[in-house]
């Protein structure tokens, strides 16, 4: 007898009745009666559960099965019924149910609404609610339309490496790899630890980026980029920041900040693209239950022209904003998460790419413009998150380079390596980091980035 | 005028000439003459270069470019032609050369072949020799082609935590995580580093596999997978290992060992496959300078069925070899790297599933076989590799997971989460885990696996 499975059956919308098939899959509610009882299965494969109707006159185990705790696993054979005055357009009357697997009365994931803090403590059974059902498809249908656009254009994936001797941009407290006895550590003559008994031989950290590593690859390939996690070791208690996060990395060779900036644009409205054909009835259900404006803010985003402006301009709309800010703005400061939402949010209503950023404020690798004080930066900047991209044209000039390394404080042995890319071979180039859990936000709704990762890492939380 | 790219070129087969085309690009060779020169230009996007033809009458900078160091960047502009009786198909006959970078002199891949060894320490620009740009081409291709197979079924892409506070299978020397100042450690009362400071309120690893937060999500998804890095902290100095990799990790609801072999061996020849239409060039190349027999291997893979043996059959097999091994076969013992290529390269020359290992010799959650003493546990063995694949179907019966738990000298406390995905709904499941760069060895027929990682980190290296 046929296995089907509920992804195929919506799919193809069954139009066939009296189908015999069989079905496996968890036990999410069951309504049970005298005689007749409704149980919803859900088979994994959709967001959807499919409507079983259970007779006492055809099954010999009825008492058994009405009586099954929710999440108990079960395989039904049936026919398809098309019910087109019904909520569900099908359902199956079982011919047959066969219990495999039981389940514990305590299930903590009853039928009633549970807290999105409640279901963190839950977060090995959480992917079995329908919201976090919707939210890590979507997070896979999402990586996924990242990896194919980029290899669509012949970008090259590179894996850059996780544990790193060097400390990248100098950017923000990274955390220790060691496989020395903490208890026991190996000290030179003056006291302090030998890391040259380190595994590596040598102090070494979890990468805060794969964008140095990854330029040595586009300089090869022309366009690459990474997709991998990266770190940061800052006790940082908000809903946008974790420990552990991942990270989308391209590089382009032979490209400057205006081509970049139309790449980032392509790249966003691909992924929301493939989603609405793909994950259709998750961005119904996040819309619903998450964020009523969901589906409309996606669509305006792959219909509207991101904006484009500069840094200096940025300033001069926060300055003439008719609220006040809790961070005062001038020329030269960072740009804090209220004046990015402001910008997105209240003046333009979409994406906006602020660019050429003065050059005291940003990474010591990004171009310096023409002016002499600013840098071809941009940050991307969406409704709903703030930043969501920052990326900019990187210094190809070795002299300039150098000159930047050393006023960056950093030490110019170690990024020799990263000079000589540019000595062999000077070539304008561009890349941009895209923090993946900040665009899954963005396309489900959710407002804690605790939520869009299946097993978090925040401070004082590495459980499972 | 049109920037072409040599993908598009080499894909389109150009059969119109006097097209004006421009092209940018890394000069690869400059063949000097004192009226025509030949330059080859290779632009990143494809593996193979592209004839420019430099002529002293047309080009008024003619003597600056044909004393262009290897490795400056160019843009061309000229006109195709067709050489239908040449190596290459075409070429550009350039009507201007204008010199966009520089190149030091002190270059270090000059013409000559290197060594791969000399190559591992100029890892930021071995992928700009041929050899290499199809190793880390292969590698992009076939991680896409991974993910697509996936997604294609259904599959769940799975990020699962990098930093854990579990020592997953209690499977080897694991790297730790800190974000303690080694010089000051905090201590307990009684002496000893009190990882109650650290920032995860307790101490952290590296993971060693996504295996089991994996299983939390196929029991929700049905079908899901991982593709991450994973670490060892083992002092091996071998071929085949590294302290960080990349795994890919399937796990499968309602599914059992046979079905999971048929999905490992439908992904091996779909990414073969893959790579054979679009990877021509590359497995050519390497076929041509790494290993004469790849392409043959490649394909004798596709079309041969994988062999499925018992592990008591594999140990008869090795029992009456006429060869004698380093280390000695009986009944119990773990299959070495020597075994393992016995049974595929010799008695097989084929992949060959061994299945149902001791209970004693493999992991706590491999699923107990109704004999008591072997577990549905089968490992994928390719020649000139060895173990490629290895996967079990899980225990999902409470009662025998705890026990196997216990046995294994682990913490109940820190399994409760694990035991209760099978309490919550008991499902038979089965998955398996891929080590990335043993297959993209298989896949290039490098025999380093220092080779196929972009930065590779082994005992003593980490650099870049």
């Amino acid at each position: 007898m046929k296995e089907v499975f509920a992804r195929d059956l919506f799919q193809a919308k069954p139009t066939t009745i009296d189908q015999l098939v069989t079905m496996t899959g968890w036990v999410k509610t069951i309504r049970s009666g005298a005689h007749v009882s409704f149980l919803e299965l859900n088979d994994g494969t959709d967001l959807r559960n499919i409507q079983v109707v259970l007779s006492a006159a055809e099954l010999e185990n009825y008492q058994a099965v009405i009586k099954l705790n929710l999440s108990a696993t079960v395989k039904v054979v049936g026919q398809i019924a098309l019910t087109p005055k019904a909520a569900q357009p099908f359902e199956i009357q079982a011919t047959a149910v066969e219990v495999l697997g039981q389940a514990a009365a305590d299930y903590p994931l009853q039928k009633k609404q549970h807290s999105f803090e409640f279901l963190r403590t839950q977060a090995h059974l959480r992917p079995r609610t329908a919201t976090f059902y919707a939210v890590f498809k979507i997070r896979s249908l999402a990586a996924f339309a990242i990896h194919q656009f980029f290899q669509e254009r012949g970008y090259v994936y590179v894996n850059t490496p996780i544990i790193t001797s060097s400390d990248s941009e100098g950017a923000g407290e990274m955390f220790k790899v060691s496989a020395l006895d903490f208890d026991h550590l190996p000290l030179t003559s003056t006291g302090t630890v030998d890391f040259s008994k380190e595994f590596f031989k040598k102090a070494t950290n979890l990468t805060v980026s794969g964008q140095l590593p990854d330029e040595g690859f586009a300089l090869a390939f022309r366009n690459t980029y990474t997709f991998g996690p990266a770190f940061r070791a800052e006790d940082s208690h908000t809903t946008r920041h974790t420990a552990e996060f991942w990270m989308i990395e391209p590089e382009m060779a032979f490209c400057d900040l205006a081509e970049m900036l139309q790449i980032e644009e392509q790249l966003i409205k691909y992924v929301i693209n493939y989603l609405m054909t793909k994950a259709q009835p998750e961005l119904m259900l996040l819309t619903e239950k998450v964020d009523a404006d969901l589906i409309k803010k996606l669509k305006a985003t792959t219909t509207s022209d991101f904006e484009v402006i500069s840094y200096d301009h940025a300033i001069e709309l926060l300055q003439q904003a008719p609220q006040t800010f809790t961070y005062p703005v001038k020329w030269g400061v960072a740009l804090q998460s209220e004046h990015e939402r402001y910008l997105c949010e209240e003046v333009y209503q979409r994406p906006v790419f602020v660019i050429n950023y003065p050059e005291a404020i940003k990474a010591f690798y990004m171009r310096r413009n023409d002016d002499g004080k600013t840098v071809a930066a941009a940050d991307l900047l969406v409704p709903g998150i703030g930043e969501l991209v920052g990326g900019s044209q990187r210094e190809e000039r070795p002299q300039i380079l150098s000159e930047k390394i050393a006023t960056a404080g950093l030490n110019p042995a170690e990024y020799q390596w990263y000079l000589d890319l540019r000595r062999y071979g000077e070539t304008s180039h561009s890349g941009f980091g895209l923090g993946f859990e900040r665009l899954i936000m963005f396309l489900t709704g959710m407002t804690n980035i605790r939520d869009v990762i299946p097993y978090p890492r925040t401070p004082g939380e590495a459980e499972f």
